[in-house]
């Protein structure tokens, strides 16, 4: 459902909107602007902020049939998986919310999602703006980080490892169910309640060279850290963890997927894997940076497989 | 067009949306949340940092046969408003775009009235998100204010006067000139080219007892005022400015006026003076704060109006 329907943002921001008042940057205390996961902002000597928008839209970024209350949590959670990527502590988040009525059952349940989600990170409200249209969700989100340990695309070196966290491909699984079935009681928890991997961006601080939240696709986003730091990665199909043994490019480049990509050198792999173990989350090894500037995914036969089918377009 | 498409969104966001997360309020340094014109936030001991946003969608915000360079600028002068309203000064703010499909020409244009918003207000872009579906913009804007000098909705006295800036209503008139002509290409800046009145803002600073951004609409407006400010107001159809003879009550209080509704003691009403001629921007006295608790309106016969029709309901 998402890849079909989303932008290929990437190249779209940076064409149209990369320069757009940039020359009042430095006057304004912007850091990095538009372009990565996230914009840093210098607020005060010691801590760097870091800004993220992002839109969810009903039957494009989530399915009609999810309750309110699935939906108001899940625009979030996705909005603030940009932070983790920067290693950012979340701060407070404004939402506006467009709607085509006011059903007070609906904004009920929808409030109790944004309660679901204030409690979980901590983190309040802080402002908002409520329109009448069909059903769309854009969210903002502030967090921090202490001054220049922001994590970004651009820091990855020549033959650091590439590690991806979680599960790849298990939201485009549950979607597929869920659009089969009435039954949203359990095991969606990937699609329904994702997690933004706030605690684990926090603890790669100092470790990771480069890192990207890769909900666009995990060979799509791996690829916009290789631009940015002008490398080139040979990754393979049969590292990249997957519920499922059948792991087709379709499926592990899905989206969707609220997990960080992020390389760290060779040196830092007994840390990487201490994290893993200390969080309870899986952090697996599924290649290598090179000098090519080209991204390589090999399959299981350890062919270069073809990687263009597999991008998002409009 | 904007009055029965729009919800009534202060009462909405009050029930729903006022207290999510209200627990992390003080750990999270935000000083004033949901309810003024944009949360007051704390990122270091001398500077207030004040946030909002504001979603333009087609059809209900904007004309869809105006150009994207001016529904750009239009959405973008919009969100600012309320920073104005603030007495803040624009740092920068970021966009969440969505359109039904890349028309590069369209986005060319669109970028060109972002660009003419930096360039005016001086302040960059630094981020956005841009999805698929019906056009549709959310801008985020943050700025700046000395410490403890935001404007807010809650400092109105008893016998403070009040005033509103610029001519009420043109943007309404000439919203309907629009939609019978296909010329646009004179006499529609109200609506087309809205300025926020940021060097307004700033000028009250120390001056404004309260202050509010009237784009729901002068009188729904004044009334939030004295509800934060748990005063009533006396206020004089006579008094306020149009540019046509026949003030009606639709025209008033029609909204898309991004003006400046505030309230000063009597003693400073030489400095709002002296404010209106520097700037250039009409300042006119339109009533007076009362120790009532009820706003009323005076028909050119010193008759109370009935307001209750003049209110936007979802």
């Amino acid at each position: 459902m998402s890849k079909e329907n989303t932008l290929d943002e990437h190249l779209l921001i940076q064409k149209y909107f990369s320069d757009i008042g940039s020359a009042y940057l430095a006057e304004r205390n912007v850091e990095l602007s538009v372009g990565d996961d996230a914009a840093v902002l210098n607020l005060n000597p010691d801590t760097q902020y870091i800004n993220s928008i992002d839109t969810s839209i009903e039957d494009i970024h989530f399915l009609n049939s999810i309750s309110p209350r699935d939906i108001a949590y899940r625009s979030c959670a996705i909005a603030l998986s940009d932070l983790a990527a920067c290693g950012a502590n979340p701060s407070w988040y404004s939402i506006a919310l467009t709607f085509p009525k006011a059903d007070h059952l609906w904004l009920e349940d929808f409030a109790s999602g944004l309660n679901d989600f204030s409690d979980e990170y901590k983190i309040p409200l802080v402002g908002g703006d409520t329109t009448k249209g069909k059903l769309s969700i854009t969210v903002q989100v502030m967090g921090e980080v202490e001054k220049g340990k922001a994590l970004l695309r651009s820091g990855a070196k020549e033959n650091d490892l590439i590690y991806v966290s979680g599960v790849i491909g298990d939201a485009f699984l549950q979607l597929k169910e869920l659009q089969k079935s009435q039954n949203q009681d359990t095991g969606f928890d990937a699609y329904l309640h994702p997690k933004a991997q706030i605690a684990l961006g926090l603890e790669l601080i100092d470790i990771a060279s480069s890192a990207i939240d890769i909900s666009d696709g995990l060979i799509q986003d791996l690829n916009l850290i290789c631009k940015s730091s002008d490398v080139g990665a040979d990754a393979h199909l049969s590292m990249i963890p997957t519920s499922v043994e059948n792991k087709t490019l379709e499926l592990i480049n899905s989206g969707d997927d609220y997990q960080i990509c992020f390389t760290a050198s060779e040196d830092k792999s007994a840390k990487v894997n201490n994290i893993s173990e200390r969080l309870g989350v899986p952090i697996t090894e599924i290649g290598k940076i090179t000098n090519t500037k080209e991204l390589t995914l090999f399959d299981h036969e350890g062919n270069k497989m073809d990687l263009e089918s597999g991008y998002s377009h409009f």
